[in-house]
């Protein structure tokens, strides 16, 4: 979902953008009207996030997945080795990605889930790694996981350089940029359409080797091209600095997290209040922006998606690996939105109580 | 440059797509509408270029540099070795990618253009590889240069597959499907915006063997998931797929091929009628997609950019590699525009004889 004024501006200018009398795909991204624009988006988000100087913020194409191997093949050159933490299915595909380039010896993770033997929630426990001996590239972790809904909300302490994959909660709620040696993140949650992914890296980390990679994922020659060695997804670039814009107007992220905080509020309220309801994260861990949840009585799931959906309520179904529903409520999703998803859910276990 | 009907349907339907009351862009790319529309595109496609059965069409992120790498990952595992054949700055940048992943020994290149020293122009000469004992996996050409102005027109022969870079020819003109191995493009000449590559692969160069590379260059992986192993860039295969229908409904690839003749013919013309323009290109390979050209007298280039811009006529510089001025005329631009030109380039070179 992206922010409905974002989308109305886009139409209008769609086929004339900047009074060019073309659109904004059409325009080289030489141009100096796309390199005005590729500016603006750089300094908006440095704004927006605090990132600090030394940090150099890419726009490359593809999304979480590119990055997976991205990341891999610009740090573990000469038999490096990487620690990844994994707390569910985009975590764990990482690890996959990485084990498929390097191999498994290279590829060590750990498992930072664990669920509650009373109550049955999972929650997140990251280890102590202050006495550990072993000379990691870097830490990987997925602050959010959207198909599972957990979110780790609290900063990390690493011995190793942390890579954090925010594809689903960048620009979501304030972090310290400088607690991470890179950040990175599909831009389809909260940025922009897919085709895009956004890369937060500190420079001293363009040192470590590489691995021979195609060139447009070299962090250190895109760096170096202002992200144009290729020619870039300029309408996702475009709409991303859109993105960027709309959050400054509306408060930026402090006022963002806010919202996001009262949406899922009030979602796991509605939950949490009928018996019909089961979310399985433990409270320090619920997602703020992925809210799953099951029906207790399993064989009314059918009947609640249909009449959510013909209530204008779509895409609730979870994701395919772990069934149950899933309420995505990213930025552009207003609170309305939810209260019309609550009012419907509260109806719905009225009806089948 | 898009096709303007193409452009005015995708802003109609930029926040209402197939009656969801959501732009394409929002729609998960597993939905049904989304696969539908997927179907759709590699139908029309296969249509429009009468792809045999047994070739596959995958919808990738990024462009033509992105498939430079995937094609040596994809086929050049187990020491495979390549030849690629060079006739300007595309071809000699695939090179350039091929070289850095693995290594010059493994990649012979042949320049295949030579200069004629009486007329001073451009031509191209391929070898005769019948007799030849190497074995390589396959021979990697671009058969339009964008850059140089230069077309490579007929069929090649070879014993090895063949590699095409059809990034700024494709769908211009028919060509034989079944000659090549492997045909690839960046979307964003003749095709959509960037942020998408085009890769149609002929299923037995699927067992060749692969180097590690990023899963979602794996053409193999790829096939398997129907080009969704990742989110795809949706919206430029939304476009894409528009582009399509579009092509189709003017009557495909072979009315296509005849305006781009019209519109090629009278551009040479145009040059060579006058004393003020030259082309360095042997006609038999003059590019139907960008005319290249350069004013006899150099001192009047900057003075004839600016008035093409005051005319509307705007992207006339050439390549800043390679100077001079340079027209591209891919498939969405009508006849009209590459008459206005001529007429601006009559005048400017009555002006100024």
């Amino acid at each position: 979902m992206l922010p409905i004024p974002v989308m109305k501006k886009a139409q209008k200018e769609l086929l004339n953008w900047n009074g060019l009398g073309t659109s904004v795909m059409e325009v080289s991204h030489r141009s100096p009207e796309f390199k005005k624009l590729a500016k603006q988006a750089d300094q908006d988000l440095r704004e927006l996030m605090s990132i600090p100087d030394n940090y150099h913020v890419l726009f490359m194409h593809g999304g979480g997945r590119a990055q997976f191997a991205a990341i891999v093949n610009n740090f573990l050159g000469n038999n490096g080795k990487a620690l990844y933490l994994t707390s569910g299915q985009w975590s764990q595909s990482a690890v996959d990605e990485a084990t498929r380039l390097v191999g498994v010896d290279s590829v060590d993770s750990i498992d930072v889930t664990e669920t509650n033997c009373v109550s049955a929630t999972k929650s997140i426990l990251i280890p102590d790694f202050k006495d550990s001996n072993e000379d990691y590239r870097y830490l990987h972790y997925c602050p959010n996981e959207t198909v599972d809904g957990i979110e780790i909300f609290d900063e990390i302490n690493s011995p190793w350089p942390i890579i954090a994959d925010m594809s689903s909660n960048i620009l979501s709620r304030q972090i310290d940029v400088s607690r991470y040696a890179v950040i990175y993140a599909g831009a389809q949650k909260n940025i922009g359409p897919s085709g895009l992914s956004i890369v937060i890296v500190r420079s001293d980390m363009l040192e470590l080797p590489n691995l021979p990679q195609a060139s447009i994922y070299n962090y250190k020659m895109q760096v170096e091209s202002d992200s144009m060695f290729n020619t870039p997804p300029t309408f996702a670039w475009y709409l991303a600095a859109e993105v960027f814009k709309w959050l400054k107007q509306n408060g930026g992220v402090l006022r963002i997290e806010d919202q996001n905080n009262k949406k899922a509020e009030l979602l796991y309220a509605c939950i949490d209040s009928s018996s019909l309801y089961i979310n399985d994260v433990a409270f320090d861990n619920r997602s703020s922006m992925n809210v799953t949840f099951k029906l207790t009585n399993e064989s009314l799931e059918t009947e609640f998606v249909e009449q959510a959906k013909n209530a204008g309520l779509v895409a609730l179904k979870g994701h395919r690996l772990v069934g149950g529903m899933r309420a995505s409520i990213y930025n552009a999703m207003p609170l309305e939105g939810v209260q019309a998803l609550t009012e419907f859910m509260d109806k719905f276990a009225e009806d089948n109580c």
